[in-house]
């Protein structure tokens, strides 16, 4: 595992930090740092076989971390690709599927987005109106999806739809080119800008039979990737705050003011020690959850109640380091300023902060609190 | 009053608010909106005569405000503007210099800014290194301005310089074109990305005679102004957390999550009076303050705890309405994530957080702690 | 208003400040304090007439938040007397009723509760059980009342019931040694410990006609006077607050560590003045809701948002007075240790702060979000 | 170590939950719980050989907060006598001196308590000012001691001094009945009011030679008792909020408001699963401590981060249990008001949670930062 690290970490100290604040700025996706990802060899984490590296949770989990670390656009781009879309084809595909998709995806020569969310239907994700109508050979899809990672060049698009005859929920291989199939990428983020979301327009797009996923058969279904995701989705935070930590350290410690460096201040001392004691125990509580996972005890509950508390003391620990980094804590290339940006998605991802913690309330009370009451108007 | 306060929201939610997040995204200002500021006649603010406004402390606050609830980056370029640059010039300049400069800036046909922080002394502003030295006729400006808002494009610029007779700060008026003078533009910045903000170069500067300021005489002359600004600014967060709580109202009622409005959930309810509650408390705190400075009251320590109070505060405000906001809360063109940027530089500008509360600390407690001991190393 | 402040904080400070941490500490009421109180002719508040001083709302305020600036025990004792149970009697009562009444309780010759709350009713209070059946001459109370302050030794007990013919609520005055009537002491309490809650049971109390209350016909009539009382009680932690900011100052000025007094530190200079912006914006707060109360614009929604936000921020700032203190801010006598535990009741009553913000919201959004939906379990 | 718990757990929950809630509220200790926590062999600790359990660190540490869970009093008697007074006397006593104190202090037959901070020297402790002069025989002690729990009844007190030829710490065992010793119990606590917190005043107290403590020669002696009983003193704020976090979830399905049961409202599920992840994080950075410690790689730094982490979210959390008991929550007998109080001094004691940080902050930094500069007067 910690060999992983060491190879994560220096890949990202060296080819990607030094560029990541200009595409930041610009909004666009570095296409030239894919194949360095790629040589990573991190692609599809925890699958094993059709080229993928089987690596354990945790050890997926560190390296998550530690691209996160430098740039957590560049660690979306992966988890959309590996942990979801990879995962969805490991978990619900025919053997056919894993090994027509999975090796290349592995390398990264081609890339996969996975679409669920539609413009009406965050949260409340299960209730996705894009349809999925049988027809001779193949299935029409039809509908809108709304804030999918990479789609506007990904290479292969896992859809969900709502089966006509049945209404549950299936999934279907979606390729870049299928006539009636359009994804305009959505402007004006404040976060992850790097990564690449599209409102995605499906008009009418045939999908042959060939390319329907037989274990997408409810959304059920679904909530096995999402269980694997929700870890390592948990593990960004942990790795956004470790980069803020160490940067700021270095920062207090050469910047001086009235004198002294800003590391001699007891108000940026007492921040500092917040910001590490909160790392420690994001990290602990992160590996913990993969822990569980490994052992097959891990619940939704388990999983929601990570991923939102880490999100939440990461959001605590990267507004502390803006803090510290003063007026240079608003520039993206001094990465703390990009790292709060970029953690206010995340916190809102993969279920908000407030969903989860009303998921992991359901498990600990037995009473589901999502909707409201029939509302009586005053 | 609040005939002011029609007449600025009117223009800003008609002429500026449209274009707003666009010019945010590709961090450019859209120099089409000054003859429509110009028109608002609030530039000058408090300044009587020369063409000014002559506004009330509180009515220029107010319309402040109000500028800054649709676009915290319009707010800051008049500020700069008008309460720094205009407010020295008419603290502090001759009349002479008053008949020439302030009636062309008051209208808006020449823009200015004001340039006192440098790259290595930003909360200890007054160790200032930039240096002003006597020749035939005027004199010589050399050193480095850093953070400058407007500075790229300002017809007028005031700086200000160590005298190297007196080892005083000096004040000097700079005109866009005087050789020897750079400014060039920050970039990557997360927040007010339409603001301008240059580094400032200065290679023997020549300045003459009749644009040195004869009333800045010390680093204490500044204060007389930063008093006014520091209120000003003070009504910056107010605005932005109206803006964002009218936002997030109106989204609240109208978008759905399982089958209800969003305002319907006890947790999204919850936060929005949180919200609320802060928005009014900072309103009053804004307002005694602009009371206070009006009877004559106004302390340095006021003034801190006024801005770092509600500089807290609107910051809490603005991140429940990020959440409120769910992914859409990440998008410039919703406003609240424009705003949630927005105020950090408000937070960390005229004065840290942590530096106002010291000011007022000392202040209180007849105690000054800005400096730490001589560091005993372990 | 100033003459009242100062009148009050002399009493205070001589009179009450030297007993109370022993009172406190034995959970016992003083009642020698009782005619020193009387002497301060605040009793009855706003109330014009039958002895009673018809203060402003303001001046009524600024009254609550002098007593509870030294003892906030002290200020709920005359709260419950006054503000509900007097005013109660006043807006209710016929005139017989307010001219047998109010003028000995005006002048602290006797005493008041006022109970509404009941063992299974705190947040729901509509829901009232206790009964009252119409009988010959009279009526017949039935049933239960807990947390009613005072109410171990008041000579007059308001006391509400559900009419079991139109199942409206009605109210009743009921004397001290009404057959049937019996009050105990709850115990054990970690705040307000100086006022005598009790746990009231009627069993067939008797009251006659004439000391119905006129003009309590529904549950809405007891609002007109809770309108009142909330503004009263958000007064209390202003008050305590102040009390607590007051000692915290003067404490660190005395108390030395590593040769230096407290007030020279850092954290505690931030501290202090997160404390003393709190204070200033809580005031202001409250400050605005009695004028909105007496230009006749108050609204339920304004209340409480107006006692939930000074609450809450008041609990901010005894919890920092509370660290300023270190070891002693654990000792009852150094005040702030007893604050910080007389805050948390408040905090409670007259409507949790969850409650209270709900309130708001539904005035704000339009929908109430009080019950939540038939439970789905899972 | 699940054996401790179980044996722990039951112990406390039949024999001392019961009749805790009246002892606090009279600010006495129950006596008869002693025989009772010395069957659980706990007394001791980490301690080897001389009738001592010879627990792992983990092992104890979970014992601590097991006791802590029900009742923070009780824990706190314990670590007084056994992590402080009993660790003393094992780590820096001779033979002799371990021989003869520890078995009956194991079977807390005899009761120690531990006597470092002064009156006017808490946070800087190592400031002492009690003395020890040299005497033929023995010592002459002469000072005071302040906040020494179970000071009022201890058989054995552990007695830190300045050696007045060496300047030194030195350390000695003085007895119960010494000539010239008195102990007063310290009053009005609002927290751990069951822990008998003394003054104490030495007045030309002899001690004998054999009752030195011969490892303590310096103020650095102190630090590796300090060290193990910092990890301990940090699982009481999780055993204290394991138990609230409890009696939250049971009283929230029990009880009812507006037709339902607390547990079914979203505000409520919010804060009871920030509660639970509060727990497990708290939970982990303990279980990290210890395994620093048995494996010798803690720091002071390590110990302080792990303190002042642990009590500060322990803080949030028991705040947070607070509200959701409502009224209930302000009785001592629901468990989780006491809790709330308990945790004010251990917020504070064995280093306040400022210095605490500050600790960690000088091993991270580099730099000491308690000390502020020469003053500035304005």
């Amino acid at each position: 595992m910690w060999a992983i690290r060491a190879k994560v970490r220096e890949c990202m100290e060296k080819e990607v930090a030094p560029i990541m604040a200009e595409y930041w700025e610009k909004a666009e996706f570095p296409f030239q740092i894919i194949p360095k990802l790629g040589a990573l060899h991190i692609s599809g984490g925890t699958i094993k076989g059709y080229g993928c590296p089987g690596l354990s949770v945790t050890g997926s989990a560190i390296a998550t971390a530690e691209v996160a670390r430098v740039d957590a656009s560049c660690s979306t781009f992966i988890l959309v690709h590996s942990s979801l879309a990879m995962l969805t084809i490991a978990l619900c595909g025919s053997e056919d599927q894993k090994q027509k998709y999975l090796p290349s995806l592995a390398q990264f020569k081609t890339v996969a987005c996975w679409a669920l969310t539609e413009p009406d239907n965050g949260s409340d994700a299960s209730g996705l109106q894009t349809t999925a109508t049988k027809v001779a050979g193949g299935w029409i899809l039809e509908g809108q999806k709304r804030w999918i990672g990479n789609s506007t060049f990904a290479d292969v698009l896992i859809i969900f739809a709502r089966n006509t005859a049945t209404n549950q929920i299936n999934g279907y291989i979606v390729k870049k080119d299928a006539p009636g199939l359009t994804a305009t990428k959505i402007a004006n983020k404040i976060g992850l800008r790097i990564v690449q979301n599209g409102d995605i327009i499906l008009k009418r797009v045939f999908v042959p039979d060939e390319d329907r996923l037989p274990g997408v058969n409810s959304f059920q279904d679904t909530n096995k990737v999402l269980a694997v995701s929700r870890v390592m989705v948990a593990w960004q935070p942990i790795g956004i705050s470790m980069g803020v930590y160490d940067m700021c350290l270095r920062y207090l410690k050469e910047r001086k003011q009235f004198g002294a460096p800003l590391a001699a201040f007891q108000i940026n001392q007492q921040k500092l020690v917040q910001m590490l004691g909160n790392v420690q125990a994001m990290f602990l509580v992160g590996w913990r959850l993969c822990k569980l996972y490994e052992s097959g005890k891990m619940t939704p509950g388990h999983a929601s109640m990570g991923k939102s508390w880490i999100t939440i003391k990461a959001r605590e620990t990267v507004a502390l380091g803006r803090e510290l980094l003063g007026g240079n804590g608003i520039l993206a290339e001094f990465l703390v300023a990009k790292a709060f940006c970029d953690l206010e998605p995340i916190y809102t991802y993969e279920g908000t902060y407030d969903i989860n913690t009303l998921v992991t309330a359901r498990e600990v009370t037995g009473i589901a609190s999502f909707k409201p009451a029939a509302r009586s108007r005053l």
